[in-house]
């Protein structure tokens, strides 16, 4: 089920962000229209501005102020999925060519950048200095993060501290400001918006949790790029580091390199499969969800609630 | 002669700005340090930051508030050359290894990002919507500058409208925004910083057209990398767009691609330096510079207007 259908009534809502999304690959430029536009057709789930507007729901909802945030914060996250493409080398992407391999790294780069900088066009628009502020420091994170990542590769002795604030960074920040600026164009107060930063945090946090179990239990159709990449590529994710608190599977788990044999490592990822690192990995991502819930209950309205709490439910605990 | 030298009055203030760009390098994660540091310590004229001082004189000068825009611009400046890096394979910038080199496309990707975001962090403390809007309008461009470069590489056939459009986005507006917005965060009038502006981007305009005069006439050591690199890569600037005014010349430059004979090229260079090329070049670029000092009638503090004047000569005839 794609997430949008989980909330109908934003349908007509959705649209006006699409447009403002495909504006951004409407440039002068026919050679940047073409890879602007291949990069933001490929889709996705929309979930950023999803919790845009779930969160300016609490406040003075307008879709006119709304939809600068939250398309932004999809845009942004587009933009570090090219520049990440060039990171991985990666050829696909949610089933379809990158635009690294269908142009080069250096087309992918400028790209991002532009997708990035249009962005922040589009949070000016806000006329909302703090809006400004939570987004740059949140960019500077996310950086940190990607960097954090080039740096922990093949990094087996790396704690799970290390792994949880990779993903905070990476993936959890921009959820949580996706809320939050949902609510501040929607003018709530600063105790309800941070609570949502707050909650869109813990949900981010369970999200790449899931995403990461996932890139072991799915199946290469469902992903839309192989099962197992991430161990494949260097990128240690907590199945693994779970996986290792076995002393015989983490002795063959810290031989892999570069250039390990793939049916060597297929079956390391079907051992780590049968290890009981999934389960405690979902146990984790459950508790990551429990906290959002619980950060619900400081939330005023109960309708609003009710949404949150379903769009945690899908992201959270979703199978593929 | 170093730019700083000319201002020495600014000595002082020049140091808080050099504070606030080293801090861009402080980061928490040490590989980011490393990085960072490297890719900022490298120099550079400092030109952005000098031109923010000199039109922040024209209003409230306070440095505490000048130096964010002046650092901002120096940095995202900085993070276009580590992605321009990626761009052009390039192995050496101002006579050191690039971030390209010393660690990987990638690396240097990241680190591009975090600095732009890091900028734009500097930039939000101004607390001012129309600086946010300034740098983020402008950065779209930068990046279409930097796309259409890519696209317009070994197109003979461009015009010297289309070259002069890609200068005015990949050099001349950033350095047309830093004298703004150092007026800006000093509360200069509107009708004041949009002459501002204008100033500098004919400045600007003037400054690229010398560079890539130089990248035909200077030395290896002047530079920093070969002579001849532009048209080497298939950039084509205006010394070669000239030199195709002459019909047998243009028959051989038509024919360069990336597979050339290095020797067929070192003399197709020498042909253009020979070939009255560099001196209308050089005509153009006076005739930004006498635009700029156009614009500075209108500029009412005659103290200002000396600086502006000898930043504007100091750039646009430079001779390396």
């Amino acid at each position: 089920m794609k997430l949008p259908l989980l909330f109908t009534t934003f349908k007509k809502d959705l649209m006006v962000i699409e447009r403002v999304i495909e504006e951004a690959s409407s440039s002068q430029s026919a050679f940047m229209r073409e890879t602007t536009g291949h990069l933001l057709k490929s889709g996705g789930k929309r979930i950023r501005p999803i919790f845009g507007m779930l969160c300016g729901k609490l406040g003075d909802y307008d879709i006119e102020k709304v939809k600068y945030p939250a398309a932004a914060l999809e845009l942004i996250h587009s933009a570090s999925l090219a520049h990440d493409d060039v990171i991985d080398c990666a050829s696909m992407r949610r089933g379809v060519a990158t635009i690294s391999a269908k142009w080069d790294n250096h087309v992918a780069t400028y790209t991002g950048d532009y997708i990035f900088a249009h962005a922040m066009q589009l949070i000016s628009q806000l006329n909302n200095p703090l809006a400004h502020q939570i987004v740059s420091k949140a960019i500077v994170e996310v950086c940190l993060g990607e960097i954090d990542q080039i740096h922990d590769k093949y990094r087996f002795d790396q704690s799970l501290r290390s792994y949880l604030r990779r993903i905070k960074r990476k993936t959890a920040l921009l959820i949580a400001i996706s809320g939050q600026l949902g609510a501040i164009a929607a003018n709530v107060p600063a105790s309800v918006h941070q609570n949502l930063y707050l909650f869109g945090y813990y949900v981010g946090m369970s999200f790449q949790i899931t995403d990461d179990i996932l890139d072991f239990t799915a199946s290469e159709k469902e992903l839309g790029k192989p099962a197992g990449s991430d161990l494949a590529q260097g990128n240690i994710t907590l199945p693994t580091l779970y996986a290792m608190q076995d002393e015989s599977l983490s002795k063959r788990i810290v031989e892999i390199n570069a250039t390990t044999d793939k049916l060597v490592l297929a079956q390391i990822i079907e051992d780590i499969r049968s290890s009981g690192a999934i389960e405690k990995s979902y146990a984790l991502s459950q508790r990551y969800l429990n906290l959002a819930f619980a950060v619900l209950d400081r939330i005023p309205s109960k309708k609003q609630k009710k949404n949150l709490i379903e769009i945690a439910n899908f992201i959270g605990k979703r199978t593929y």
